[in-house]
């Protein structure tokens, strides 16, 4: 009997998850090929989606299906994590009230508009009423799903399940704690890196051209994806409908090629999942952490080091002549410049992290009413100055720089350091298992990577919470001293220097 | 409360709609760029769209808020019209069992692949078992759907709401009696007809900017569509995302050219649907054969006439070097060529109507019980041979090239040519209001015609069936009177015959 009310609830919950999937061809669509007019249009087919799914998740037929397969005591271990998946949708999702729901999606579209032109006009005050709104609509939606110690705790829930805010206050400020010297450090005694060799003039079809080599190499799978030109590079879909997308820069070749490289490590992750989990709770990524993780591996540990270079210097000097006299060690440099800026996207590996700790403190105060939303350019400034050691000229390269908040995604950020923590720990694991890594790579063989990433992560799906699989993988809980021992090793050599 | 009960339909219609037209997203991306590898996943994804949508309308709440809607006596006649609408929808829907719906869309891709390959094998006799499978289950379909004279009624009405067979039947037989003799006449006295001039070299980048001019001339609005490449060009979408496909021929630019133009006069009609029905039963196009008329319009009375290559011959000229030297009644003449041929949908206006009028009387009979699919070659060349005075060599150029049949689309073909019909005499009535509408083409403005179809047909939606619709714009039911005189003009002034 409980078995039967099991796979009744699987039934409904591949409906849910395949309209989801439907979601996001949609999704896909709007940010590249559809027509402009067609926006407000895409918006309402959007929401029907959205509300459709909402009702089916938390129909009453769910919660009298959970209630009977909770008796069944004979369960598998997947059984288990799909019905503890299940579970937590159903529940979070009957708890926040429909009116709320719809409310927050309302807002969502003027307070994106409103960002913009705030941005645009270099004016935070006309925001703040509305970005007011956001943290208040917020806050309802926190009290409804309720918390053991902070507010924040039931939005970062959203991105990083199973993660408490304390938790991961401990390991980034542990993070940045180690950090903030070595970025003075560096940027103290480091010396000049020169970039102009890498700052030259590149067509759009030989960058293309490139980085799908290299997104072959990889072993993307292009009978299950493809790759597209938008604004914002991002990676859609799952399993065999994966598709990332690209921006191009004729006069510097690093944003695409390393657009490609990351979202190329997203993609590789969908495109891993267990076929036997499609459709199924465990079917999906485990969490936002994992899987910028996993974007994060390759773009850094793999793209950005000195075998990965060693293989493609010369391809890059077959493809662009006129790079035909840069020298390998003068890429290498280049590729992994250190210098603190203004601009969260635009960072390098290591000053990236500061960049994320002063939005996580920001949005977490608020949260929590320790920091006044109207102080945010000084608080915002302020953090710039003691964790960079430099100040936005203007708060549209200040406050009002991410969309994110503007879109209701507060509790988001702090996901890209961890996805940098998880990235360094999963590696180090790899060198441990895997014999001559870095020879491998050095030959543009990647296939022994993939394979332990694919067996030890993707394949996994949400078998288990992030840390728990984190733990079984790595041997340990994540912590931030693998990221640190991978950043002292990389620019100790990078920059000459004993960190 | 009835008005309430009203209002509630509307509330549960716009839901059914607008999924309706993210399957249609979908379904133009499964055309275009969705990966190969992902057509298992766009099936499962497609059908559970299809699934919600049929429980969505068939739902017992939809069946008591139209007992309830229908105590109101105080309607407007859109609120009739909307209500009447629905009800069909859900009666047509619900009449179907969904064990039948299910297996009729598993044999499906099984019929369209059974179907590629005896093509290909030029073998009948392999797919023979399946095209009676499909058949028998659309019987069964008819069946269940009720009908008062013969099962065809049942399906034609999926296609051509409120078109019984016996008037198509009546209408369609009048037209094959006059169009055979004159068929005739133009092969035996028509005298050759050279299109070597039309059949050279043709970039494909010159092509698209061709067509993608006669199309903003046209009035397509490219900020609510836009144009893409496929297989075979098709129309998709609706309102403010209305996108069409063509292909390259890049010997002859008659295929991708009258493609352009015939697609965008499909374009042009889900365009022009009125902003108030959006969402509403009122909301769609009123039949294939209106929609058809619509691209038939535009693509042969509007783009193979002398006028409109008035306009268009010297841009022609311009953008093909190679065709400097040919003169207008050429061009003319060459667009308009008459010769029976084998295939469909290569067929020049006039025969084409006799390659449909081949596959309706095979169809019906089959249906009825009165031809046996066993004899379909044979029956199949014996029309041939009557209607067009030619003998397919092979089952590939013959009964077996139209996809239409192993995709269970049985009760379509006619509104092919139900369309011409309609055109003919939408545009005899244009002629009728608008002054001066050959002198606005020849100078490449099409503005008052469009207008006039914008009034008069896109933005009534489905506010009137296609007769009614007919009637009142027109002034008389659907005949073949207004498409032979068209017939009989152009050709008559082609060949140099009294036709």
């Amino acid at each position: 009997m409980a078995n039967d009310a099991y796979s009744k609830l699987m039934d409904l919950y591949s409906e849910y998850s395949i309209m989801g999937q439907v979601d996001m061809v949609i999704g896909w669509d709007q940010n590249t090929y559809m027509p402009p007019g067609a926006a407000e249009m895409r918006g309402v087919q959007s929401s029907i989606i959205g509300a459709m799914r909402h009702r089916a998740i938390t129909s009453r037929k769910v919660k009298d299906l959970l209630k009977e397969a909770s008796r069944e005591k004979e369960l598998t271990e997947v059984q288990r994590s799909s019905l503890r998946w299940l579970r937590r949708e159903h529940e979070r999702k009957s708890a926040v009230p429909e009116k709320l729901v719809m409310e927050m999606a309302r807002l969502e579209p003027v307070s994106i508009q409103a960002w913009i032109k705030a941005r645009r006009e270099n004016d935070f005050r006309q925001f703040l009423p509305i970005l007011e709104k956001v943290f208040e609509l917020r806050s309802k939606m926190a009290e409804h799903l309720g918390f053991a110690k902070t507010p924040y705790d039931a939005l970062l829930e959203d991105f990083e399940p199973g993660m408490a805010s304390g938790r991961a206050d401990t390991i980034l400020k542990g993070l940045r704690a180690r950090l903030v010297p070595m970025v003075k450090r560096i940027v103290e005694e480091g010396g000049p890196v020169d970039d102009g060799p890498i700052r030259k003039g590149y067509s759009e079809k030989k960058q293309y051209e490139f980085g799908k080599q290299v997104l072959l190499d990889m072993g993307f799978d292009f009978n299950r994806g493809r790759m597209d030109t938008s604004a914002h590079p991002f990676t859609s879909g799952t399993y065999d409908d994966v598709r990332l997308t690209t921006r191009f820069d004729r006069k510097d070749l690093r944003p695409a090629l390393f657009a490609f490289i990351h979202e190329g490590g997203h993609a590789l992750y969908e495109q891993g999942l267990a076929k036997e989990f499609y459709g199924t709770p465990l079917g999906e990524a485990v969490s936002y952490g994992v899987h910028e993780s996993q974007s994060r591996l390759w773009e850094n540990q793999v793209g950005r080091s000195l075998p990965f270079w060693k293989h493609y210097a010369p391809f890059l000097r077959r493809t662009y002549p006129n790079m035909k006299s840069v020298r390998l060690e003068h890429l290498y440099r280049a590729f992994n410049m250190v210098r603190p800026s203004l601009i969260r996207v635009e960072a390098d590996e290591l000053t990236y992290n500061l960049h994320i700790m002063v939005r996580f403190e920001i949005e977490k105060g608020a949260m929590e009413g320790k920091v006044d939303l109207k102080d945010l350019p000084e608080v915002w400034d302020d953090c710039y100055e003691r964790y960079l050691g430099i100040t936005p000229p203007s708060v549209s390269q200040g406050c009002l720089q991410d969309i994110h908040w503007s879109m209701g995604l507060i509790g988001y950020f702090p996901t890209y350091s961890l996805g940098n923590l998880y990235a360094a720990q999963l590696m180090e694991a790899a060198r441990r298992d895997l014999r001559d890594l870095d020879g491998s790579i050095e030959k543009g063989r990647f296939g022994t990577l993939l394979s332990w990433l694919r067996g030890n992560v993707h394949s996994k799906g949400r078998l288990y919470m992030a840390e728990d699989l984190m733990k079984r993988v790595t041997g340990k809980p994540l912590g931030e001293e693998a990221f640190i021992s991978y950043m002292r090793t990389k620019f100790s050599d990078v920059y000459g220097l004993a960190l």
